[in-house]
């Protein structure tokens, strides 16, 4: 079974990209340890300081689900969220086949 | 300092998608133990079966550039050429300032 990939963008207002980014690298470091999650990345936007991306690979997208339930998981949106320009959208999904990274081999 | 990160989609002939994703299994494998790669997925898009996504991380965009010139590298891209309906282009380029599943911590 492949692994559940997901890539999105968060667009922050003018100017707060930079906290938006510090507030997620705290989410990254809270996922790390939740059940399921292979990979979590967070990156700036080459052309745009107030973008940044989000770059998740989970076992399933149940293990995803259950981890945006998690009280401190929830604390983080709410800080989150007076920061962005616009209301969050569904990432890019993806079926995460193999490949360099994985804590635990997807297979095809 | 950030980690390189590139995000970009492959797009099979009609019916070769699979084909293609073995071939891009592959040269993870080989990317696998390239001087800078921290990650290298290989996923199917949900909902073109003909589309290969790769998701790559390196500790610099000249690392990237050393592994596509490695010969091996070179034989699977050939290999790989002639199931493209599209000449392939540049993908998304990211600074990866942290997150899980990186080999080595980026720093910001």
């Amino acid at each position: 079974m492949a692994s559940y990939g997901l890539h999105g963008k968060l667009q922050a207002r003018a100017g707060q990209g930079t906290e938006l980014a510090s507030i997620l690298l705290e989410a990254a470091q809270l996922l790390s340890a939740a059940a399921g999650c292979q990979i979590y990345l967070v990156s700036l936007d080459t052309a745009d300081p107030d973008a940044v991306w989000i770059t998740e690979v989970w076992g399933s997208e149940q293990d995803h689900d259950n981890a945006l339930s998690v009280e401190k998981v929830r604390a983080l949106i709410t800080r989150a969220m007076p920061l962005l320009a616009a209301a969050p959208q569904q990432g890019q999904q993806l079926q995460v086949i193999g490949g360099k990274g994985l804590t635990s081999p997807a297979e095809s």
